[in-house]
């Protein structure tokens, strides 16, 4: 099974990037589409309902304003559909994200962080592993290298502090 | 050239009442839908489609919550379509407002009051008026008639205001 | 019927030229103004109550703030007022659109998105449309020209992706 | 000179009063007007443009949602207007507020807090006792009587709290 | 695998019996805790450490105000965690929702919408049906049921309009 | 030393005497006054200025509205403050909450949640501890006793569940 | 009598430049003082409680974040207190608006726009012209003078249109 | 008794260095941490369950986004901890404040301002000076200094202004 992203206009590329460096570390296979709710509409359908068909376990949706694109997608597929809301030039992305995650009853989107796209990726890698035990193995892993790294900068910033208070 | 009113969910009725009585009072012809862009997206789509060819002029769309419905509509149709937030039971409007208005670039929602039927409504019949001499005349009366209103309700304060400072 | 632009100050204009593209792109006539609700409020009340005559079909209130100029110009006349919100240096806007789409009951203002100064136009298009078949024709080949390219840029991503799958 | 209470529906008359008994316990003269900038805008203009010769001093203009009465008043006289902003069914009273305060350079309205008629009778006390020896006393009187309510009201919950902690 | 409903305190579990009534229907083994991340903190890295191993697939943290439940159960598994921010007594919600939707890089939660148990456990579904073809069929099947009664619900609304047309 | 709870409106004291219940349950010394930013501000000058000399170890301010009430007592004290917001009929919350927590630097005021008067009191009891063995030992005591809480509440609502699951 | 701008930090003074420019203009006496309703508590009360006598009219308190300055010295004055709320670097002005406009019940503070110095220094002008026709005669040319430009930016706006519809 | 300033992310350091700086002025002890709830969370525990027996008096938790940190310090010790919101890339740092400062209830955090290093450190001096006299006086002198600051910027803008009115 692979994971889809889809993103409603290719602005949001720039933020899409560090979703795609999860997957490929992840090597989980993947795709990346443009697909407008309102712009292709027909395409969005077409693309959510045959997603489960053509190999697809876990759809990203991204997309910022009245960002409806996850909510469309959900509504035609019923497989787990995670929203990533993208900060626009107003509203400082209130507006994505309350248009993502407020969903009526009985349609889910999965709601992220705003511009969260590293998270979208990981939830999409979570999802997955719970019928493939490798992946299991390399989350754990990716925790513990999280982990490490704190325990590196903490390292860091308390020499910086050192010489802070030699000052 | 009729209005459609289609709404997200039944229980927008008691609010879409007040869209109603405006249109019988200006003798519009309208149709009242229940379609969910989620539930039913195949319907919104089917609606939205064929509004035009189905003599519809003007689309009201009202939901709540992440509130697609309109830009759902919109898609699908060339039509102006009028959107209409719900306010539910939290976040007080807002995110049906935002999910409405903050429509991207190419697919807009004229976007009413949280809750403002009655406009929603009207501007419908201003629109339709625009080719409808007999409705134009029609705002014309209503405008006066609202203007009495307050005249009226201007005098019954001061009437109240000189009980008031007699006591 | 022409549509007229209206906006509160000359500060906005950057943001009204995307309007204005639009309306050039559909051959729509148009006008532009400055007219300020509350620094010019007569010139508001003689253009708002002369508009019809004056052959307008739709009007355009930009303004940010406390942005009364839309309401105000819909309080003298039964045309449709498309509201376009202008973000202004604090808020991020939300000023602007509560102060645009909150009307209340009996004048309705057709509000767009924060700086959605494309939509307003397209809005008004929409609704000249409704009564001239060549307008609604363009409309349609403007959603197919939408649509085409947001396929062009669905490939564009899908190359670029390619690319950064390689390194 | 009078202060003038204007109002934009009289559903705002039960917050008034408590504006109205403020300018009654300092005796200042004052009238109340219903008047709608939006479905009475020819009176608004003629009650602001001829305010002053009418002998009024100040004007309270208080109003709900889109709240644009007292900036339309504004703009009509050079008299200072006080906003009043009334909470509606919707956005907690934040949609009145924004549009009463964030008035735009040149246009001033003297904003009070939501709901706070007393507060905005207060202010027109306070002004008009600029050039008036004898409500400048009234009130100092008026502070003494609330810093003796406080002190009153200090020694009631000490009493409540001793009465708390016996048992 | 089964879904584990945790829940920061017991007033929350109204809203829980949505998110219980949709695992029943759909027949998950599922099991329900009270654990507070600040009052049973070791309670909570228990439960999350060994969720996994005690057969848990996927885990729903409801919790309101401040809301970490989510957030700290995620800090200790890798398995997907959903996050249902619960309104509270202030803020209408929006401080549960930012407390649990704005996670840092590396630890997702999927959030759903304000008191949106029912998505809750309806994305808990499509999580584990992704490796379970019985509830996808299930899923297909509710998506099916839910369109009928919006279907059922357009012909009594339309029927409601009539009457009150015919008044 | 002891805890001064100072209020800034006698309409604030339901909320205060869960703040009350804390102090004799840990049997800290306290006392109770309302004092007004505004309307007395010489008492709460003289309340601050004088605090550390009657043997006051931390002061809780707790106001609504626009509540400069722990502020203004922060600048007469180096005493910690901690802010109260206690919510109003208008924002639920916000002004109150931002009022208080935005502090300009160098004057702190320790603000807790929106009406979270027990946690104003338990972290005053937390300060005092830390130069009082006994009350750090009944701090402990008081979390060992709110786990047990959740654990037993734990256990009631997996009771609840049970008897739900068998209907 | 002379307007007395007080702003709380030195920082604040770029905005504040746009006040003095219009007192100037206006010809009104003014002063400009820096104090700190928190860090000079002291100062601030004298010189609230001395304002009348040093023959101030009018007090426009300008400050950030938990704007207190206007409200500390309305309690000690019953002069009329201007409230400038200026954005600081976070929440972008709304803790300064909120702070200063919800003033309680008894200290009305007349809070203007954001950032609005200008419109605060015109208020005063206003309140202070009620007793100086001159004042008021220039409040009427001002207001003239806006109108010029208003219609001379909107000439030079059409211009531009006509150019750019050129090309 | 010193004081622990434990970040988030390294990131949060050009904020800190802020705190450090009141810190060392005050020759108060203290240590820098970079943990992160959701990343090294067993180290947060440790941290959290060691404080007091490590020598330390208070601890201030700084982070960003959906900020758990404090709260989840404040779950594993009865020391006060002070939370310090830190404004990241989308809203504003609402999400940060109002995930460190609607504390439920038994645990408080006690939080300061958005991006308020200083006042973090000052709060952290406050409560050790209750049982620290030469401390104590250290709060005094920096009080006062404060106050002679800003008497000195208040001549400075005088002189700035006299200036500027020459012109």
């Amino acid at each position: 099974m692979k994971v889809a992203i889809v993103m409603g206009s290719d602005s949001d590329f720039p933020i899409i990037k560090n979703a795609i460096k999860i997957l490929k570390d992840f090597e989980v296979d993947f795709e990346v589409n443009v697909i407008s709710a309102h712009r292709t509409p027909h395409i969005a359908e077409e693309f959510a309902s045959n997603a489960q068909n053509n190999g697809i376990g876990v759809i990203i949706g991204a997309a910022g304003k009245a960002a409806h694109l996850a909510g469309v997608i959900a509504a035609f597929t019923t497989l787990p559909v995670i929203g990533l809301p993208i900060k626009s030039s107003t509203m400082d992305g209130l507006d994505s994200l309350l248009s993502m995650v407020q969903m009526p009853k009985g349609i889910p989107v999965a709601t992220v962080a705003i511009d969260g796209a590293d998270n979208a990726a990981l939830l999409a890698v979570q999802i997955l592993a719970l019928s493939n035990p490798d992946l299991q193995q390399k989350l754990h892993k990716f925790k513990k290298t999280m982990a490490d790294e704190v325990i590196k900068k903490d390292l860091q910033i308390k020499e910086e502090v050192k010489l802070l208070c030699k000052n």
